[in-house]
């Protein structure tokens, strides 16, 4: 048992929220080790992330909590800070963004426990089985979506999956399944959003001859590329990079911005306001 | 009279150009300082830019290199390395773009020559008085931008003016205007394009949670904000930057962007490949 | 009056804290708008900054607070969020940090009250004038360094001065001033330390041949280049540069560093933690 | 056989030298398709690099290149650009480097041919043989030094290995095999050079409080962190990221670093110029 707790709260903002939530930890003998707060003028909504050490671990709060929280329209995740997200993560092709999130797993830099990799293709098959993850191979096509995507439910069912994250997985995920898992899909896209959606975006970027090219990683709705954005980043081209040279350059950039928003997400820091994230450092 | 010259060059690519054009400087005692070269295998062009130190000076093979220029379709630029470009500045209100050209300039680290600073609005006068630039103050409204324009047009011609920098200019040039001047005129445009084109572009990227906002420089057409990008830099913003904050944050962007391509223009660096630029660095 | 307060509190951490401080504000109705909290593990120490919306403004809890501090042995700022820092700002001949600080102080970025600016030389009185700020000439020499401390201290407290920025100025302060005024100086090093401290950064950087260049805001202490730092950041330099281009590059990089350590000092975003700082974002 | 050739020249600087080289090329039919020319003002040396096309290939130039390369003192490299260079990789227990290499090598985006991984420690023979690379497994110790060093130099020799990359080696050369394998040795350094020299710089940098930490690729000499600095890059550090946070990021920026030194002297696009390196973009 970890007495070690992450507790994120967003509520309309009134006064004396705080005062009510620290009361409840203090009231437990609890010690506040970090937090952070965001009021939002503009929704009138009250955001929180606090980390705290609570004796005798969640068991001891949960129910005055919950209490709490009904009593102030709170939405709210109360997680033990040690116990890491079980995570599916799904590929096409692409080796660059698996392999970065395996190999920071592997060596202690992302709390997720990875609980299988699936693929449409079976190319990444052999990265998976060298870091010992179990492989799903569910292929798809227009007349077996539906049924693929039934399998993955499953999956997901089965092995109480609680974030799915789209390492290049060159799927487009139906309508029903984006709203069923959301909030808990991070895809990462190969341009830096609103820039260049759709297909080929580096493609688009070296057409348009811009200057630097970028990554996002946003959460899946079933509005496509338009999700809530939770991290991005750019890298600086140059005139005699060709459309390899950029896919090579965003290569990197997309491992680095994914891997930053699993990371971000598996900690508990990211809470959705609206169509923007509250990413608290 | 100086001998240091900086050519640039665009032509058709074949074996020997670069031959043929070291050997006329050969031919003349000419030392080449610094050179960079790139061919484009999309569109089969040559570029060159070219600093040498020419005894005797840009007379002495201006008429060579006018005929070699002719034998080999060059389209071409021959220029003294401290001939600081003419140069006028235009603006509206905003005053950090304007701010930080005069203040490189008067520092020595923008080699240009600010022959007039033209407001449509006289908010800026002061600041042009203050480094000792003539400001210009030509008002304009939808009735009276023909007028405006011509007398702009004057200016131009009066003043010998070469490059027209649009410093937050909250203009739209005619399209005569454009075509006229092209090539010389470089806005700044305070969004990471092709993102957030139009009007009021941090509320957009605002509205849309983007994770870093940027500014773009680019050479004005008559089709708004498609024109040749030329700069591009980004800065990060928190989930907690309102919009007046991602304005200021997009200031310091803004004018070191747009500081950065003025001063590559006025070094020659620049050239057009069709939408795209090539920078030599 | 305004009900707008920041409180920043550092104490030996123990359970309970951030309840009592959330419980005074709760007790007078005040609501919590932002706040950031860090404890230290290494030192046990406890870091918090708040801002509240507290009817009747400081007044109201102004007592009642100094109880509370005294309780938990804190060390604490309580002000008034609109209340800009009476700031003198020390030159010499570089003009670009302290054109940097008035302009975005005259745009509204820079929530300080720029007192007067004191320069060892004249050459800056211009800039001063221009923007209607106080210029006091302040010549110093081996001999007479008392007695233009004495001057300076003597105008430091005629004006009420609660931040002294550090321009450029290119004169190391005494032992006795730099402890009088600890907490409250901040000086723009024109490298990034620990690198090329002492004289001539941008000789030695050139000579070592990095790929970077960068600039650090500090907090004065008597130990030079020594003190708690605030901000750093860099900027990439080539082959090609000489040590004049990386002046020229490293003064970008000054002004913007140097500014946003003052808006973030301004703004009560700095604790003290041993010789390294905490800054809430 | 291949007709694209990389050919890089340093010599001291007089008229008509590209117009010598542009000339041999043009003699037997080269079309040059890149080139870069930097000329030092400090050290009188005259630097360049050209890629072209010459029909017959290398065979077709390398004698008379010889003969010119004689007559200016020349010293020079000429390359075929599609010919990958033989490079042993050295480690020990830290993967992120290794692993970074061998799958940027396996995507096609690092143009060597890895013969090799070296370990003083076989921690890392997993991931060699995962990407299908011969591992060698060198312990070494305060009395196996030299015989380690000398089966090294064996291995290097029977192997035609023509570059040694550093990839977190814990080992330090002795001055006879730095000298020996003097300008092919890259090694990356876990600080900002010359900050933080010597062991343990992340708990070096976390002691100072700096706000950027980062990472140095440069060539290994006898004198140890002090080589020709390839490329630097840094990464944002917070007041609570505690020294594990720290080689965290920071190993992200080793990579990096690393990975783009290894391509850039791959792509023959680093000279040397006494302890500083002339990079050509």
């Amino acid at each position: 048992m970890t007495e070690d707790l992450i507790l994120t709260v967003k509520c309309p903002d009134k006064p004396g929220i705080t005062y009510a939530i620290t009361g409840l930890l203090a009231s437990v003998g609890g010690n506040i080790m970090e937090s952070q707060q965001f009021n939002d003028p503009e929704s009138g909504y009250f955001f929180v992330r606090i980390r705290a050490r609570v004796p005798g671990g969640k068991a001891t709060i949960e129910a005055a909590f919950a209490q709490l929280a009904a009593n102030h329209q709170m939405t709210y995740q109360l997680s033990e800070a040690d116990a890491p997200l079980r995570t599916l993560v799904m590929v096409t092709k692409d080796a660059h963004c698996l392999s970065d999130l395996l190999s920071k797993n592997r060596e202690g830099l992302l709390p997720i426990d990875i609980v299988g990799v699936v693929g449409n293709h079976t190319t990444l098959q052999p990265l998976a089985d060298f870091y010992n993850k179990r492989f799903i191979h569910i292929p798809i096509s227009a007349e077996t979506k539906a049924e693929a995507e039934a399998e993955l439910l499953q999956l997901i069912e089965d092995e109480g999956v609680e974030l799915v994250v789209l390492a290049r997985y060159m799927q487009i995920l139906s309508s029903e399944l984006c709203e069923r898992l959301a909030g808990n899909v991070i895809n990462i896209h190969h341009s830096f959003l609103p820039s260049f959606k759709g297909a080929r975006p580096y493609q688009q970027a070296f057409s348009r001859g811009v200057k630097l090219i970028g990554a996002t990683a946003h959460y899946v709705t079933s509005d496509l590329d338009e999700g809530p954005i939770i991290e991005q980043d750019v890298v600086r081209v140059a005139h005699d990079d060709d459309e390899r040279e950029l896919r090579a350059k965003g290569a990197e950039v997309e491992r680095q911005v994914l891997s930053r928003a699993v990371k971000w997400h598996a900690e508990h820091r990211i809470l959705m306001n609206g169509n923007r994230t509250v990413i608290f450092s």
